[in-house]
């Protein structure tokens, strides 16, 4: 922390005398302490991984959803406060519907993203309420192609090849800056997302314990099966 | 306490530099002190439990309500602030009301705890209003199966196969994790969570201490007659 | 005072560390300084008592009214600021006229009960205004038998079978605890209550010093006269 | 001053640990340096006296009004801050006008007492606003009797057989509690205040400093006249 | 300054422990710097008397306006911040306009300056806004009488014979006390206000440092020509 | 600085002590540091003239304004934070099409700055918004004459022969009571403010560093164009 | 950082004791920290550069959109907080939208850049947002000529002939002060451009680290090709 930031960094209307945002800053902190959530594009599409281990034995196996769809050929994952996140998704989803219900047709992936991001951009310049502490991963595929964004608790959007949020990010982002490439059939972009994701939670994999999730050119979104998970798992 | 935690930790809008909500924090303290309240999964469907020992002799016996009837076939015990607990059982009465009101069809246990948990969130994002100071467990049975969740003051929710939240938490889920088996009969869980009820408050269960709800496939929610409780704790 | 507390004590919106309220705790402070209030109930009704000594001889006799009437079978007895318990007594009254107006019946007394204290638990989530600096014993028949429920700032509620809230509860509550039965006749439970008063605030009561109030199965509630009080008197 | 009384006294919304509104105790001390003003009751009546010697002897004589009538039957005088005074009595006059437009009678001292007094309680409850610093004396006339209230800046009224508030209060009250007596004559009542105000203010009274009001059964509430005012201080 | 009071000095809405409102006594300072400005009542009617010294010899002679007529019976003169004297003369102004509007009469001046002291209140009373620094001397002549008023930032307001308010005040009060007699003729008043005005700034008046308003019986308020002040200095 | 100034100079709505407000006084110190702009009346009409110098000769020679036209005969320049300045031109303009909307007739040069001013004012009593950091010359001609006003961050407004706002005030302002003579010719007028401005900038004048605005009886304010001005210049 | 700066430098509407406000200041470091963004004019137009190397080689090549279309003939680059961007971006645009739908015309580019100007100003006066933390390079053509804005987070605009914002600020106008010239053709200034750019950010460019958009005398405001970039970078 460097001499000062103290002064600056409470109020969600205030820049420090560099110029920076404090209280989004500390937002971001909520997210790298989230789950480790990978996105990663294949030759026709894009794949959502998220772990989802239990916190404890007595958790319903199976009522953790980690991935969700915002309309027929988006999906979404997400890292960071789990209640903030539900707020956001359920504003993309209506986003989606809104614009279903107002054009006849599905919305742009990279449009819907950036109405969630101006959404939440607004909460870092008024007062009154704090940032999302939260960020997602966004896949969809459209007349544009295909696209995988990931969003901040700024506001800000990236679209990536691969990528990966939560506190894996530094040991995900390691290995796919090595194997990452263009083009990957599925299989092998899902072997390169489970080996990292398995490194990055040091576990070892099961059908129980990551969630997946994919959009294909003229498929929809879906999530794998636990015996499609199982069987993925074992080829890695 | 971290160091310089205090600068921090009283607006609900702020974010700690690393990324906590300490007044959402705060208010699961109020929830660690609250009452023991058990929730666990039998064969047919769900079971919820209360500590309602009374506070004083002079305390009208019978008059205490610490299990709730949301829906014909869901049912809630909560712990922490009873005050915030009836303004939050309140909504969720009426969002099950709506429901049947707009679909004409009992709302389904998850979508009505999301529904709860979003207006939970909203008070650990706008500054104005504290966050409600209070946990819920949430028994059901609806098309989707049977159901039980545990809300906490962040908004945030799990499902369990056996829980508990309020002072006897630790000692309860320790009894649980060694002993709760899926699929037991409705008398081995009941047994189950009076045995972990009577450790956790060190004390002799009867049927004026102990509250006992319970919704069964087929069957709607209903909270056991004393006699019924009294048979089971025979049965301990 | 705990080390640290004045930090988190002064916010409505604002937990301490350990998850408590200090405002309200404070607003229950002023209900402890508040004049002496007694409810008991007896076989077949419930009665209010209290203290009403004149703060001078100047004070017009008669002219202070320490028991309200909320609907025909309901009363209401307060503790703490004054100012604050007459506008909760008109929140009271209009509460039952509302019930009255749309269902054409008197409102059950713990849905009144409840309705007030939901209203009073918002002044303790919300900023803006302070927590109710008073507590109410309200005595009610209804078709669900007789009630005596005692209120608190923070807007929780007990129902009692003797009670006391006010500066003379530490010494009411421990006669009540030892003396107290249930199914006593009005005179005997009378002769309780003037007895535990009269020890409470160390005085020789009379007319003039303590104000009555009684509601019973198939008769409103009502004050007693100045003569059936004298005479009560003069039976302890 | 109480150790840590600074900690609390500043907010409007915040009780002290001890359950005190110190903002409300303040504006009270707005009030004990406020002008003398007595009011006590006569066989059929009630007065209100007040000092209202002139600050400069450039300063309009006559032109200091310090008695208001509300209504037909019901007068007030007031002590404290004088611009706070007119607001409350202008509240006070459209209350008993909206009373006989509503209902076609004149009010009910009582109500219109409680009115102003719960209008004077939501300024100690919320912020925004101070409360008011001042205190008002009401006489009236109903079909009820006789009235004199004191009312004070928390909204909270007491009837009274002759009270006085101002800085002149402590002598006036010393000298009622040893002289006062009820059935008075309107002369002897008279005399009473007068002198009492004398003592009070260590000055020679004149029609010119002292300002009289007088309710009576069957007559409206009116001011003396300068040489009725002057009769009676010759008398004394 | 005494002990402490900077603790209560800075909110509108915080009584100081002694019941004052520092706000309002610091806007006084504001009245106490500013113009010296006279008004005294003479047999027929009232005098405003204000000091227009330029600040600068570059300044417009003739261009500042410092006496304000309200309606056609009224005058005023202010003294403090001129821009917040401004507002309150346009809201003396629609004051009178609506009145005449409504009911086809000129406003009586006791009213109007009611209405704009219960204006003034208002900022005393209410956070968000700060008092006005500024008082004003109201010259009105209506079926009543002839009126001299002063008001402060307070909201209080005071009928003179003959008054100042501004930075000369010490000395004209003192000349005031000792020669102002009532029933001058206007000579004689004009005669006495300028020699107290040219005593208090010290200073050589002439038709370019003085601006003269007068209101008369049966004759509207107007400002005096400078030929009319120069005869008036010359009779000095 | 005054000892304890800093207790009171961050709140709009709080006046110090001794009755000053320190964010208006601070607002002019914005004004103070801004671009030196000079008003100065001769026989027909009134000259603004203001300094600009481009601060990078990648700036766009002639693309800045600094003189603006509000109406037919009437022109403004400013000093002090530009972006406020646009704002308050914004309102000054529309101000004016206003009154000829509602009237047909261009609105008189004093009524215009007082609305402006009456604008600014606002800024100083409520909380929610700064002072604007900016003051006004305004010329006009109209019914009642040729005018120089300069309005400051407080609202108040002075009108003068000849004046300067910005950082060169104290040297052109010397210069102008030496020199400055009513009913000069336009081009002595014009020589004398561009002698000030040229001492007070210290720097030789071109048509590309100075600015000119003129409005003339019977003629329409204007800029002037770059060879009138290097005439101007040119006989200096 | 200046003695006591900090005690001014967190609140919106409060200005310094030498009338700066910081947090515009503020802002305007986060500008200074932000992609080196160029704009410059040659003979028939403007052209705008950015920096847009990759932050990491998995960021999808081609996703970055960092110069914007307003409108048919006006373009947009930016530098500084890239949500804050988007949001003036589409406030810009609407703008347009609505002159076309209003008035059936392009928007003139000054009236454009200047509404823009006046909302950011907003937040520079206002409490409850921050001023936005980004700088504008607007390039447009129009019926007045072709037109280079700059616009900073206070809503200040500048019309220049070339210009950067930006981390590489200092080092580009450095290089366009020797060597910018009016009236270059498009293919010098270009290269001018990419010159200084590849000189600030110190890299080699290419078609994949640079985008440049223009607009010019009857053609639409387009981005160029990556084989127009990779040619004219083959130039330099």
């Amino acid at each position: 922390m460097q001499p000062g930031q103290m002064a600056y960094d409470r109020g969600i209307t205030v820049f420090s005398p560099d110029g920076r945002l404090f209280q989004v800053e500390y937002a971001r902190e909520a997210v790298k302490k989230g789950t480790t959530t990978i996105g990663l594009k294949f030759k026709n599409g894009v794949i959502l991984m998220v772990d989802k281990r239990l916190s404890s034995k007595l958790v319903e196996p199976g009522s953790i959803e980690k991935i969700y769809d915002i309309d027929d050929y988006i999906g979404c994952a997400t890292s960071g406060l789990v209640a903030d996140a539900r707020v956001l998704i359920d504003e993309a989803r209506k986003n989606a519907q809104r614009h279903k219900l107002h054009y006849d047709e599905n919305i742009a992936t990279e449009m819907l993203v950036k109405n969630v991001c101006d959404y939440k951009q607004n909460y870092t310049q008024y007062g009154g309420g704090r940032p999302f502490g939260v960020a997602l991963l966004v896949a969809g595929v459209d007349d544009l192609g295909m696209h995988l964004f990931e969003t901040d608790p700024s506001g800000a959007l990236v679209a990536y090849r691969a990528t990966c949020i939560g506190s894996g990010r530094p040991v995900v982002m390691d290995i796919f800056e090595r194997e990452f490439e263009d083009g990957m059939s599925f299989e092998a972009a899902a072997k390169l997302g489970l080996k990292a994701l398995g490194t990055a939670i040091d576990d070892t994999l099961s059908a129980a314990s990551v969630e997946i999730g994919v959009v294909e050119k003229g498929k929809k979104f879906r999530r794998l099966s636990d015996s499609e998970i199982t069987k993925l798992i074992g080829k890695v």
